[in-house]
């Protein structure tokens, strides 16, 4: 493979590149509070960019990170108005010793930018920057009028902007809806994704005795908060089926349509997958086909536990606490508030004896979206994904959530549509996150057509 | 209550406490590998001390923490010979954040010493120490005569000691041995304890995709590690019964006699227990009485368990690995190295799918220990400590481990006894272990007592 340079770029050249980089360095991790300065810095930076670039450029507060929204409204009352949708905040670093180099360093190696957010959303939210900074230096102008609302919190349940979105539906109001946060179908093909899971957090924790105890002499006197926590989580699935057991979890989800089981026939690899992230895809409900379980089920995963001693050798210690985070995955017509209820009634009902239980929902989550897939906004995207990857464009959903995105949709009025050029092996949300220069290139191409494309189709 | 004083003691006095302090300040964490050199040098404390006092000492190298052997014959061949076995090794500290003051910056507050290691065991082994010193020096001489066997490796198994038992079988012969290690029946009374427990410890690694990955874009196709732990653990222990579910872990055990179900009869406050640990005593079987299933049963405690992300807010993650540890403890007649085969064979044959399970033994354990209550060095001991405490001292039997007990009683060939005079609310093992002076005192003149006592009852 031909190793990618800036040199041989239209959009992401040299320049580019260093923007990329200063972006990539705001340690913005919205999830902890001690780096409240730098998402602060980080919004500072995109609003100056974008007032650069000849936006109009506003910053609202909110009880969290700032919210930048931006307006080019030069293109006329006759051409479409487009919302664009990112975020600035990145997900959190750990395990810090599983990356190669530091997530704030940002390094090429192999023709990919490795740190935190290279892709998730830093890197797709610089590239459609770069694209209409482009569009606006190489033609004095856009095609259409563009506004952005880049947020701060997406990987902290957006609470901020969900809170003042009412507040502000003039300003977000447009025809179209573009959420630039996800991906292609594999590395060859692109694609324009019709829907995304919603999502509901939780955690909880499990309080034995005042303090850690020694398991020989408690041992079979005490209830261990450990043992209760696994019992608790394990009452969560079936491990037989993989299905959830928590009464009434699936009642909402509505069957699949012909026309969505016919959008599921894609083929799935699954020694691709084994070979990408090592592991076979035989998790959650056994029955159902890979597209399925991973796009229209619901799902709960365990994100985190922890509890007693994990040094070197061992400790024979019964611990006071035991804690662990969870979250649910939700489809279409799941309501994450009434999926809240049932989960903590569930645990609650459980009842253990000797130990006390607090399960609580943590801020954030969001509904599940779907769209249609014959509207002017997803025919302008495919096209343009298909002229500039060479590969014919498919409609898929996205498995992760984008939690603000109905709420959004519902203040802006316009056709949703989620496209960006991710792929599931940019590690994101993981160590060694990375984005590849050549899809940031073709990301930005892409998205010069497609606004071109949607000021042609609209109306 | 009066605040103790080191002025109204005998033996525990300013120039004893700050050799306990001295004896304190050593990081003697033996399951770490880093607090190697502090091992070293609080054994050589430990030499110094005994040799001072007029002690024959060896040091007995092992692969790991050097066991410090000492002896003190002149008391003639007709007197008998005690060997009394102390360990100068500690747990380690975490949670380091839970300790009021620093755990090796012993400090006294309300009449107790707090810092790591101020009751198990450097405490007990100190007064010990103190109360033969006591004697020499008020007498010149000792009643019997006295061989020291101090080993540095207690918490992480002794396995060190174990191996070099046979090359020391002459050295260790004793018509007695003494484990100073264990504790009171409760705050007001003393008792000397026919056993203990056996142990055997494990570590469990469940590993699933090569790195965390996005619990939208993966949840519901890859296996969560975290929840095949759960599940394994889950399938540990009954829940209902509250008994151990591995096949055949039972069925060593041997049932009750009725002497020992009379032995068993002694009173158990569970508004006791609650007021001094936070928690009801509503662990291990159901169907059973307290004392039967913290001294006469097998259990299965985890110990810790860690995966995922755990910091503030979330992070939708599905990791790559979960961990856990955990320990059994068995009863007399139960071996260790058959319950690790059967726990071992137990997880094997659960065969999760999409993760690769790892169950390995930790080194050191051991089995479970019990003596006759006939032995005149029983009667020593409790004869000792019902004059020095006023109240009658009680037989009882002892949950925890003492792994070594069993291989050294036999390279010994004495009649076993377990004393001391700890106390379950010493927070051994956790954060803020102390140790009150007063006890230490008491424990220092029966210690006195019981070897003058056992020179006048031996033959």
């Amino acid at each position: 493979m031909k190793e990618y340079s800036v040199k041989d770029s239209l959009i992401i050249d040299q320049n580019a590149l260093d923007r990329y980089f200063e972006f990539l360095r705001f340690e913005s991790i919205s999830t902890d509070s001690i780096y409240e300065a730098q998402v602060l810095c980080c919004s500072n930076w995109v609003a100056q960019s974008l007032k650069k670039m000849g936006f109009e450029v506003e910053i609202w507060k909110t009880e969290g990170a700032p919210v930048i929204f931006a307006s080019w409204l030069d293109a006329g009352k006759d051409k479409p108005t487009l919302l664009i949708y990112n975020h600035y905040d990145v997900q959190p670093v750990d395990p810090i010793e599983a990356w190669e180099t530091g997530p704030f360093n940002p390094t090429i190696r192999n023709g990919s930018v490795y740190a935190r957010g290279a892709e998730d959303n830093k890197g797709q939210c610089f590239y459609t920057l770069e694209a209409i900074r482009h569009l606006l230096n190489t033609t004095g102008k856009l095609p259409l009028n563009i506004k952005f609302c880049i947020e701060g919190e997406e990987e902290h349940g957006s609470g901020g902007l969900m809170k003042i979105l009412k507040d502000h539906q003039e300003e977000l109001k447009a025809d179209y809806l573009a959420i630039v946060d996800v991906g292609m179908r594999d590395a060859k093909t692109p694609a324009v994704t019709l829907g995304c899971r919603g999502l509901v957090a939780f955690e909880i924790q499990v309080k034995g005795p005042k303090g850690d105890l020694h398991s020989g002499s408690h041992g079979g006197l005490v209830v261990n908060p450990i043992h209760a926590l696994t019992e608790i989580l394990a009452s969560l699935r079936d491990s037989k089926t993989g299905e959830v057991s928590i009464p009434g979890f699936y009642d909402a989800v509505i069957p699949l349509t012909r026309e969505e089981k016919a959008q599921l026939a894609l083929d799935f690899d699954e020694q691709q997958y084994l070979k990408d992230f090592g592991a076979l895809p035989l998790g959650g409900e056994k029955a159902l086909s890979h597209l399925e379980r991973v796009w229209m089920r619901p799902t709960l995963e365990i994100n985190g536990i922890s509890g007693g001693y994990s040094g070197e050798g061992f400790k024979t210690v019964i611990p006071a606490k035991a804690f662990a985070k969870f979250s649910c995955r939700l489809v279409a017509n799941q309501d994450p508030d009434q999926i809240a209820e049932l989960v903590i009634r569930h645990i609650e009902g459980l009842s253990l004896e000797g130990v006390e239980v607090t399960v609580k929902r943590l801020p954030g989550g969001g509904k599940a979206i779907r769209t249609s897939p014959n509207s002017p906004i997803v025919k302008a995207f495919l096209d343009a994904y298909t002229q500039v990857f060479g590969v014919q464009a498919v409609c898929i959903l996205e498995g992760g959530s984008i939690p603000v995105t109905a709420e959004l949709q519902k203040a802006c009025g316009g056709t949703l549509v989620f496209v960006g050029v991710g792929l599931s092996t940019d590690n994101i949300h993981a160590p060694n996150e990375h984005f590849g220069l050549d899809r940031m290139e073709k990301g930005a191409q892409s998205m010069v057509l497609a606004l071109q494309n949607l000021a042609r189709h609209h109306g």
